[in-house]
């Protein structure tokens, strides 16, 4: 399998080419940028002296349609919505990182994105990449949108849920808290460390685009499906998201029946791990592909509280891409996934 | 003013010495201690050396009833409760930052703490300590019972909402942050440096002691306060609380107007500052006796979601405890807390 | 006392205003700047809020040299070299925090600084402030080069050793480690949260500037001093300095003997603290102006290890700056900068 | 190759599993425990729920010498000294990760390390396990003594230097500065989270159990070693050691010169990394079995300073000694340990 990352110098790019080295069936992995071109990739990221050799190379939309099986577009928003109609044209099936084409309806997209959206066509063509409950679609996509880190720790969170109609989905309120990388590369006076460290942080209050991503989502299991309360805070630490979702019950009214619930829901999927006894820390899925999920119920109040954690550059992004890949291509879901978490 | 400071080698101690430093009616500091007692306080702090040279002194009731103006109670759980009878038999006012006193109804104390609940008559005798709300009351008080640190923080961000009866009672949910000086000075597992770093925790969920406490005071200002949903968190940080809470609108339908009931319920309280633009960060109070709050308000889900941040060691426990003992003894409310938080 | 800052939206300015807040002998603090002028300064520190509501004035030279009785410059380099001249004619008692006065010689500056010299008129007129060692002479100064933050631990701690004639000079390496607010405000890839969380990192090796002056320094306290090895490291956290130092010994054969010099050396200075039993960490000073020294002997290899800690924005900057103006103003070298370390 | 683990609870034993799970030879691994049989590792280590689902057994050393192709000790100290004996006359080749046989001279490992020395046979069959520097060795070795976190950094930093003559033996500094897992996983005041994070500390000054290690290997390289000065500094962050190295010039004069020698002793090295172009980070190598190196030369001070990073619980620790298992088995020496450092 031939790979062709674009957009190698963010975060999920290099976060691409660790996975990826794992990876059996990869025989080689070229990187582009159309910023960075000609520069070799440890000048921006000296960890990966001995390990990645190649250079960067400017965008070349025919090379990438024909020449590799997978290509992962990780650049910034915008880039994949004028790339991807010539790539199609190609052999490779395309893994796109950024929102462009998640949301499917374009006025949603214009409003919480302020930008155009992507051609409606490619967005109708592009399946939403949530492995775990969209794998039949995504096995036979040509391209996939991969979620947000965000809707990807609290769909999968919410799901068993949602699905099995437990819920009142007017009373679904996520306070979510990520790390810094979430943010990206570029330095900024919000993930500075002198002003980060030893700071909590909440931002994008009742406007995080992501929002109508998981709205979108939730739709399609439930009709009643309706607007929820989304809350993201930035903790000072480099990687990791946990989501703490309060919803109101329906139905069920204890723990371990919801707990039932939940490892019923994901018997058969290797990378999300209902805990067995206790609420995950976000440590604990650090570096691996691993969303780990556990719940309680109160009985004073009728909530469920539910809390999923993932490693956001992982699960939360070039982990589920490679996920993604796997069932695109056939593969074994896990092939180059199977990092232990490293702890502590 | 001569005081005595119960449990000096704590979090709380220590910070109630270094506020006490600067406050201008204080003549003489004395710590005693149970467990340490003869040993100089720097050989546990040295951090001290130079500015404390006081010599831990074992307990001695009658000293501390009759010898001092004020006596802060900041030792373990049960000692307060052990002391105080004959505390209030001398003339030192008396502010406890233990737990022991908060709670009116003991068989609520009972169920949360899982111990037995102080002498009613001394718990019926304590005035609770939230300066802002209080303020008559613990001018008149022997005894004050100092709040928790969440409730603290949460209670001033619920405070204008729930007098103004502008939320749902039943719909409450509270979603906190703490760094980790809250969990106090005795190492363990869940603080242990290389566990803690790079990871977000969450624990006690449904089930941490300071939710009676913030029912009990939403009890008094609301016939229609209800059970509360009150999940803690543990953040990567020394200090800082942020606390971030959701309720369902009953009246007002915009931000600006929650922020204008904000201004004006705190307009003549020095240490809340409700915020002129945006949300705080926990350390735009670091090291300060400010409560800072903030809010938006959501028309797709008819949500305000409130913020507030304190230093938990400060406004959460010593800062606080100190404006309580400015009250008793007739001082400026200020005095010896005019500390400008330490950015960054 | 009236008081003006020139840069106050550098961390060293806004440090100015925290310490200042509490100088008895203040009454008046404006701030100046040269890009952001008109705007409040909390529009940049929201943390400020009621504490100082001044609003970002734009540089007025003379009005800094009639209006003022004292004028720090915390500006970017090069700034202060163009202001002092006009500022020498005023009243105003100048202390300069950048670097553009330190070195005496312009062409050590030049080669060390990659810039254009200062006038040396002025240079020449600048005392170097170190307080503990030049109190006299800052005394009578109208202008005075307050240290940097790195020259400032080092000096401190290798000064009684060299004025005792007790070390080689040949043999001194200073090994130090700083937080990340020493590289200033502006966001950049190396004090990006995520790369720099979890991470020591090492820079300007055998390059950087504070080395000169240091030297510079060492050669007035003794005819022996030679080049020096200094090796800066950053370090996750915010604020604080270590700096570790090596020499060999040419008398005294014990840490006792040593530990005796350094008390008496400091005797008098109540801003260094010689640790009774042990070495200092640098949260022991945090938020405070003392410098914190311990040492020890090592019969092995006869080198001498001295530790020196300070937090680098209060006694490496603002509060050695005006420790420096009370000199210069006959106020009591400790006003306004009585501050406890905040621990933990 | 089956594999057992003695001391799988410490943060040396998991990340032995973390490792040992992506190796190809290995088809079981078992995991012992003195103080805590029969419960599954999960219970303490939630983060392995699915990866490992062994039960710590208790020791039996009969089994572990009769059953397994490698034994691991990674136990207090102490323990290995008791259990070798017997492992001994067993088939499994042992690899001990404590430091009870790396110290040849019993007075000098009961000088330094307190307490009675392993029987003398043993410590002399037992290879220091350098990796690099003593393959032909280990290769043929039945037990290898695992070198010490900081040992290892500091060694394959000084022997390109000592082995050519190149500097000068009674001049070596050695700062080195620690992640906090080095102290282990017991929770600890030293380690606490609250008054360790934002504190830089230092301990054990010229009295760490590391130096005779170091300096023996150094008096096998060269006839001129001498007592080196080794200062241990405690970093707040979970992973990563950085050792910087002081030593005057005999040869050599530019660090090219200094750089190409280290290129060519490492050249055929595949884990020590000889950087192209500045000096590393800790996180530059976080999670991997890499040891990267720079260095400068000081033509002013005629200084040569040496950097030298790891990951203390990888190639300091569980990666170093499957490196050995390797050499050991006859397996490629890099099996198992070809992870990419997790970056940011």
């Amino acid at each position: 399998m031939k790979v062709a990352i674009v957009g190698a110098t963010g975060y999920g790019g290099i976060e691409l080419i660790r996975l990826l080295r794992q990876h059996r069936h990869v025989t080689e992995i070229s990187v582009f940028s159309s910023t960075q071109a000609e520069a070799p990739l440890t000048s921006t990221y000296p960890h990966l002296q001995d390990v990645y050799k190649g250079i960067l190379q400017s965008m070349d939309t025919e090379e990438l349609a024909t020449e590799y099986d997978v290509v992962f577009l990780s650049a910034p928003p915008g880039v994949a919505a004028t790339l991807a109609g010539n790539l199609l044209e190609g052999k490779a099936a395309i893994v796109d990182l950024s929102g462009d084409f998640r949301i499917k309806e374009p006025s949603i997209y214009e409003a919480w994105y302020g930008r155009e959206a992507a051609d409606a066509t490619i967005t109708g063509q592009a399946v939403y990449g949530l492995s775990e409950w969209n794998q039949e679609q995504i096995s036979k996509a040509k391209i996939v949108a991969n979620p947000g880190c965000y809707p990807t720790a609290i769909l999968l969170g919410l799901a068993p849920a949602v699905k099995n109609n437990g819920i009142d989905m007017t009373s679904v309120i996520i306070d979510a808290k990520t790390g810094t990388t979430g943010a990206g590369k570029n330095p900024a006076p919000m993930t500075h460390f002198s002003e980060m460290n030893e700071s909590m942080k909440i931002y994008n209050v009742n406007e995080h685009k992501h929002t109508p991503e998981i709205e979108q989502q939730l739709s399609e299991w439930s009709e009643e499906a309706d607007a929820v309360t989304f809350t993201p805070h930035l903790v000072p630490m480099s990687r990791g998201i946990m989501a703490t979702m309060y919803a109101t019950c329906t139905s069920y009214s204890s723990a371990q029946e919801w707990i039932d619930v939940y490892k019923a829901a994901y018997e058969a999927h290797p990378f999300v791990r209902v805990r067995e006894d206790g609420f995950p820390a976000t440590k604990e899925v650090y570096g691996s592909n691993y969303c780990d999920i556990f719940l309680d119920y109160d009985a004073r109040t009728n909530r469920l509280t539910i809390v999923s954690v993932i490693d956001n550059l992982v699960k939360g992004a070039a982990g589920q891409a490679i996920q993604n890949a796997n069932l695109m291509n056939g593969f074994e879901e896990t092939e180059g996934l199977e990092f232990v978490p490293i702890y502590p």
